[in-house]
Parts: structure tokens; sequence; C-alpha cells
């Protein structure tokens, strides 16, 4: 049976390991919310089973649970209503999430690969109901809650079983040694199983709650690890249906239910901060602010951390071949989900003599009229802007784009994470003062991207290298329909482990080959 | 120049990996001191280089030192009276440590993995002399010396640069992405740049100089990270002839020879410590005792640490097909290097009524005397003894293997370790409270190594099960040429970073994978 869910899934693990190998596009999830992709009804009724939750008891038990909590309100403004059982006791919380270790250990790594691959089949076969609960908690418009929060995330989870599969059976299950010796050789057998660490956490944000979570559970789920999910408190019900689906077919296969749970909370339950530090946790997936990325890193000693925090993302703009696509581009990643994303650009570094472009010299103040003439452009109608910038998560964040003149004194406001539609257009004493501010302020606050855009290989080649030396991947001259803060599956990596914002990156050999042992045995034959 | 390094020893190379990914025999290095091997004149003339380091200043700098030290004191009982810098000014130390790192990252993994491949070949050019200097400064026998200090030592830094080689070329260095779009394709060139994550320290250990300190030396060094090598104290002479060679490859190379440095100190220093919590030290290699190792682990958080500690090394008894045997291959294992060893078994358990053997039952007091009559025959002869035993580190460790027997209920003796050539007989209630017990007690105190001996596939099959549980590699029934203290390159693990004996294992990914970080670029084509 479990061997069953394997072979039906070789195919799309075997392509998913194959991109990442040759990092070639791959997408085993239709980003396409077309009807003509997923059919004429998918739409509505995934809607349908998105209001179905509303106001009612989600259908999932939580061992050790005290009473509910139901903490989410759309940012399209209504109350979701939703309960789910409110985490209590955390004892029997993470007693019932190791009971099952065990088995699930000597399932082996094709009949757990098998079990998650599966899982992403029935939670892409939710993507419509996944991407109105995506919208519903992060405010992300409709589409990119489809494709971000549904297509994405599936091709990241995919691709994080892809690595671990291949991670966990770089060792055969059994092998023969045989030493020359005088006479006879010394020959034997030898054993070799992957064993988990323990209980995994993730801990998921507001903004991206599968997106940014689904990675961790997976990594930790398939290498063996019970994990148990903890939501955001106003991002749970995407969370919710994913641990739904992980049980559900964690039955089917004979498996404990509890090898997933979700421990919901009320904010004021500090809930992550207690698991953290229990020592049965072994692992921690966390995505979200810097304080507490820090003191996790800092504190929860027992486990192996994972983080994907913030920087400020920057762009060094030098020169450029085409000054509207320019504008344009910088305009849609500025505005792009209102900039709450942990990718947007921020700082925006070019010479206060200006820049030369296509349409002849443009001081810094031209380039501020451009970019804001092209989200006008962007955002001028209504109903096209909604499409674009979605909701915002909460009161902290502005309501529309906001571009901020700065000179390069001016280090105590741009050195900081402004979190959403905020961009400082910083004007420097020319472009070599840009990529030393760059290189400089990375290496000590973190960058999940930066962009530089000129028409010199010099100067791209400098940007290239201080990149390099900062540690934070980098965008070139993008012009046409790729975007900074835009990374993925299986060729990019998001997030680099090599500056303050963030100690780990989707996905490489680091995130996968700590979350489990092999341990050996060994005989004479 | 340097990619002729890495095409002149391709085929070590790939021999190495092919045997990380079966597990079978190979080895890269003869363990055979044979004047057949090595030629007529190499065991003399390693010995007269030998020689030649006594009384005299060792010929290597150190960034920023002050002064020297002299601090070794062969066990066979004269002082070597070599010098070496005294690690100062640590500012300095780190300062060189650094510069060369750029054009070490630059030169891109095969021309690291040429130069680290050479350096292996010329230290096997000196592995007489290396042997000598292991001999008088750990107090292992020569022959000992030569194969763990030397061949052994090898082909375990050879296992180290074939992991490392494998996942920084699992990523393109330059990759074409084309997604498919309405009208022309969104297409990309991506370059991926393997950088390193800072300074590594590695802290030696006095009795396995070298084999303890490759791994990580050479895992970190490969992967584009500057190397400072802090000795033990009475171990300096091995990884200074080490750094030696490092430096003398380095230079030939075109790179900074400060890449790898020797820090030595004197033991009042604390040089370690003060070390380990610089932030620009990112990676940390130690082995040595459970009080430096976890404070390691607790307190240099800037870096990622791994450690080999030490445990509670465990054989449970049960029956065996040849009582003899058995009691040869304990005696060996026990006595190797006065049991010195990391990996050398500390408690026996059996059940208080006695063993099942083809010579009939044996009681506790039979089994420990079959153990004593075979160390009797081991160590009987002087000269051969010696052979066996080596020499001690230092005077807390006895000179002579003692057996103590004790019953279940003496925990607060059994539960720790005593290093040194004592080993505990453990009566218990019956084979399924040996196992419990070590289950338990690996679970909490660590192992670096278990053993069974049992005629009774079921009972086998419990205590791999507990192995398992415990996270603790297994040898099963070794009546012949094996001993449990033994871990082959490329085959067998040494330590799983499963219990608290250890956090890390020679080699997995995880050995390598997070010491780099992959840094890409992307642009339009």
């Amino acid at each position: 049976m479990v061997s069953q869910l394997f072979s039906r899934h070789a195919d799309r693990l075997q392509q998913a390991k194959d991109a990442c190998a040759t990092r070639a596009y791959f997408s085993a999830f239709d980003e396409s919310p077309s009807p003509r992709v997923y059919g004429e009804s998918a739409a509505a009724d995934g809607k349908a089973a998105f209001d179905a939750w509303r106001d009612r008891a989600f259908p999932v038990g939580t061992p050790g649970s005290d009473g509910t909590v139901a903490t989410e309100r759309s940012p399209y403004g209504f109350d979701l209503g939703t309960t789910y059982p409110r985490a209590g006791d955390l004892d029997a919380l993470l007693g019932a999430a190791g009971a099952g270790m065990k088995a699930w250990r000597d399932a082996g790594p094709d009949a757990r690969v098998g079990v998650c691959l599966e899982i992403l089949d029935r939670l892409h076969r939710r993507i419509f109901e996944l991407a109105n609960a995506v919208q519903h908690t992060s405010g992300q418009a409709f589409v990119m809650a489809f494709q971000a929060g549904g297509a994405h995330a599936l091709d990241r989870a995919l691709e994080a079983l892809a690595y671990a599969h291949t991670e966990m059976t770089r060792v055969p299950a059994t092998a023969l040694w045989e030493k020359p010796a005088r006479g006879e050789p010394l020959r034997m057998e030898k054993t070799f199983t992957v064993v988990p660490r323990g209980i995994a956490l993730v801990i998921g944000c507001n903004t991206f709650p599968t997106w940014n979570s689904w990675p961790g559970l997976f990594a930790s789920l398939v290498t063996g690890n019970p994990v148990v999910v903890k939501p955001h408190p106003q991002a749970v019900l995407p969370l919710a249906i994913t641990v739904q689906v992980c049980q559900e077919v964690l039955a089917e296969e004979g498996f404990d239910v509890d090898l997933v749970t979700l421990a919901a909370e009320d904010p004021a339950d500090r809930l992550a901060a207690r698991l953290a530090l229990d020592p049965r946790v072994r692992l921690i997936d966390f995505t979200g602010g810097n304080a507490f990325g820090d003191w996790l890193e800092e504190n929860a000693r027992q486990a192996i951390v994972f983080t994907e925090k913030a920087g400020v993302n920057t762009v060094v703009v030098d020169s450029t071949s085409s000054f509207q696509a320019m504008c344009q581009n910088l305009a849609f990643s500025f505005s792009l989900y209102s900039g709450q994303m942990c990718t947007a650009p921020q700082n925006v570094y070019l010479p206060a003599d200006g820049i030369d472009t296509d349409e002849g010299r443009k001081t810094p103040g031209e380039v501020a009229a451009g970019i804001e003439a092209a989200l006008g452009g962007l955002l001028g109608e209504d109903s096209r802007a909604v499409e674009l910038l979605g909701g915002v998560v909460n009161d902290g964040v502005l309501d529309r784009p906001t571009l901020i003149g700065l000179s390069a004194s001016d280090a105590d406001v741009y050195e900081s994470e402004c979190f959403g539609p905020v961009a400082y257009l910083i004007s420097t004493g020319g472009t070599d003062e840009s990529i030393d501010l760059f290189r400089d302020t990375v290496q000590r606050r973190g960058a999940m991207t930066a962009a530089v855009y000129s028409t010199s290989d010099e100067v791209v080649g400098h940007m290239r290298e201080a990149a390099l030396d900062a540690g934070v991947a980098l965008s070139e001259n993008l012009l046409g329909g790729v975007f900074v803060n835009q990374s993925a599956a299986y060729s990019d990596f998001h997030g680099t482990g090599a500056n303050p914002a963030a100690n780990a990156s989707y996905t490489d050999g680091a995130y996968v080959a700590s979350r489990f042992r092999v341990v050996q045995s060994r005989r004479h034959v």
C-alpha cells in the first residue's frame, strides 16, 4: 500500500530532482487558476469549500487541547469565525506527537516520501479552497494567493521532498564490506537506517502561511520527525487544512495521525516560545520577524533552528537601457502585495548626480517621478490595484506605496526594515558608494534580495562581487516579466543563510541533511 | 596550475565518492608500514625527520604571535622540546586568516578540492614522520599511530573532501531557466557560487591529533573557509606538520598561506574558548571532553559547532557461539591504546544467572575470568603489551586494564565515562533488562559505539531496535579481526549525532552541507 504511493508519484519526484540538479524551469502544479486548466466548477467549488469553514468548528483534534480559539479576520473585512482546538497541555500534545514516530521511522524513506507526495497531491486537489483561505488570512489578492499560496507553495514543498529523498538515499540500506586480509578477507554486512531527530515545530507566519511553512513541514516529516504546526493566529485556516490532509493520508496508510498536529493559540498564549524550549522539540522552522527569530536562534539550544526573517532589500541603480521598463519593474515590485513580502525591495541607491538612461540623464527626482508614474499606471484603477496590492495584514502597514527620498547620511532610517509599501530612494556620491553601502548594510542588517540596474558590465561585475561578499542573491537588469521579489522553486534559492536575514535557504542540502541521522549496525557474514 | 591538481587526483576522488555511496571497502592510503609498501628507507627517514624537530623551533609563522611555547612530552618519556609561536593578538591572527578568503572562494570548488587532494598526497609522503609525531604525543604504539594517525586519518580526510565536493557541485555553476509564457518564454541565465561561512576553528585533541582533526579541517578548508588550527598543547607537532604542508601547497598555488594557521598556546591561555566566541569564527570542530564540548554548543552561538565528545560505550552479552573468541575480541577492544579511545567499550551488561556459550553456561564471574585470561594472553609479554597498550596520555589514566564487577543498581558508577582501561561488568536481571539499561543510558549519557553478543536472532533484533532508539552504531557478534572501537572510512560512520556523545558524524551530508552557502545571480538572456 505504502510503496504504491511512492510508485504512483515517482515520476513527479524524479522530475523535481532533475530540476533541482539542473536548476532549469519546472513546475509540477499549474499556476493558472483558469477553468481551462482546473475545470469549470473548480473556482466556485473551492470558494464554497472555504465558505463552509466559516463560523464553525474546524474538524481537527489537538491532543491536550483546552477549549477553542477563533482568531482570524479577513483583511477584506469579515471575521472567519472558524474555531480550532486551543493547544493546552503541552505534555499531552508532544507525547501524542511522538507516539507514532517509531512506526514512521521504520516505514523507511521511500514509504515516507510516498505518503508526503500523496499529501501534496491531495492539497493540490484543494488548491482553490486553499487559495481562498490564504487570501482571507494573508490578504493576498486571489490570483497571488492561488499562485504563491497554492501552486508555488506546492512546488516548494515538492522541492524539499526531492532534496530530502536524495539526501536520505545517499547511503544504501545495506552494504557488503570486504577488506583484504591475510587468508580470508574480513567480510561484514552493514545496515544503515535513517532515524529522526525528534519532534519538529513549524511556526507559521501571517503573510505566507503555506509557502513559508510547507518546506520545513515536509522536510521534517519526510525525514521521520513528527511535526507540530503552530500557525500565526491570524492565518490558521490554510495550515488547518494542511494538517487535515496530512492526517487523512497518514490514517489511510496506517500511521498515527498525530504525526502532524495543529497547535492553535490565542495570541496571548506565547505558545511558540513555550514549545520551542521543550527538550523534546529538536527541529524548529520559523518565518517571521527578526526579534523572535533571533530569540529562537539564541535560546532554543536543544533544537536545530531554521529561520527566515527579514532584512533590507536593496536595489543599486547605476544606468539602464530602458528607463520606462525599469520604473515599471520596480513599481510592480514595490506594490505587489503592498510590499508585505520579505523579498520586496526597500532601499534604492542611486547617484545624486543622476543616471544615464535611454531617455537621457535622469536625476534622482526624475527617477522618483518615473517610478511614481509607473505606480500610477499600475494602481490608478482601483479594481486593478486591489489585484496587485491585496489587503494589508495589520494596521501598521500603510495602504499605499510611498517613495521617500533620502541621502546616504540617513542610515538611521534606511538601515532598518520598514515592512510594507515603503521604498527609500537614497542619493549617493556615485555608484561605487552605492555598492559599498549595499555591501555594508546587508552584511550587518541582512537582505533576502538585491538588484542592480546598469548598462556597464564592469558595474554589474562589481555588484555581483559585492553580492557574494554580502551573501545575497542578485537580480540584474530586470526589465520584463520577472521581479526581484520572486523566486522560482527548483531553480532560485530563497534566502542564502549567508547574511542576518535568514539562517537557511529553500532548498539546499543544509536545509534537509541535519533533520535526520543515520544509524548503522554491522555483522560478519 | 590549479586545475592540474584536480585532474591529477581526480581518480582518487572518484574512488572515494564511489565508496561513500556504496559503503564498500576502500582505502587510498596503505595502512601497512612495511618496507615492501613504503620502501626500505621510509621508516628510518621518517624517524629521522621526526627527530630533527626535537629541541628546535618549528618553522611556521603565526600572525600576531607572542613568544613561543614548548608543551609536549612524549608518553614514552622525553620532552619533545619543539617550540611553536604562541598565539597572541587574536585580531591579528583572525585578520590574517581572513585575508585570503576571497581569492580562495573565487578559485571555485574544483580548484580547492585539487589543492586539498594535493595536501593529502604530501601528507602521505610524510606518513612515517607523522606516525612518529603521533606516537610521541598521543602515546599510541607505532603501528597504531601509523594506521590511525596516518593512513586512516588520510582516508577520513579524503572522505570529507569527497562529501564536500559532491555537496558543492550539486548545483551547476551556471544554468539556463526558461519559463513558458504568452509569446516569448521568460529566459534567464543564472550563476551559482559557493561562498564560505567565515573563519573555521579546529580544536585538536591529545589522543588522536590527526584522525579527529583532519575531517573538520579539510571539510572547512575545501568549502572556502580559512582554518585556524588550535592543537592540544600536548599534541602540537602532528598538526604543525599538517599546517606546514597546507601552507606549502597553498603558497605554490598562489594562495595566501594564512588560510591555514597554527594557534599554539600555553595550557593556561584558554585559547580555544577565546577563539570560539569571536564573531569572526563561524565554524568550530571540536574533539574532546564533554564539559568543554557542551560549553561550546551552548556558548559559541555565532558558529556552527561540530562536536565529538564521549559517552558510555556499551556491550550487551546474552550468549555466544564462541566464548574464547568473544573474550579475546573484548579483551583486545578494552586494551587497545589502553582504552583511551572514545570508541572503547566500557559497560558490559550480562545476566546475573549467566550466559549460554559453546563451552556451556558461564556465570558473570566466569566471563570476567575469561576476559582476564584473554587479557593475560594479549598483555602477558611486555614487548607485545606495549604494542597494544601504547603509552598513557596523563597520570589519570591507569597503566593496566581493570575489570570491575557491578550490579545494575550501581548506576552512579557505570553511567559516567571512565576514560582509560576500565571496564565494568554489570550483572542484570536478564538480557531484557540489559537492553533496557543500554537504551536508557545511551539516550541520557551518549555513546560512540555499542556491541551485542547473542546467538538469538530475536535478541539481536531487539538490540538493533534499541540501538536505533538510542541513536548509536551497533556491532553484532564480533569474534574475529574487527573490533567495536574501529570504524572504517567511507563505510562506517564515526559518531551518529543522534545521542549526547557527539552532535556530528564522520562523514555525512550534514557534516559538510552547512559549511558553505550558495549565492546566486540571475539575468535575462
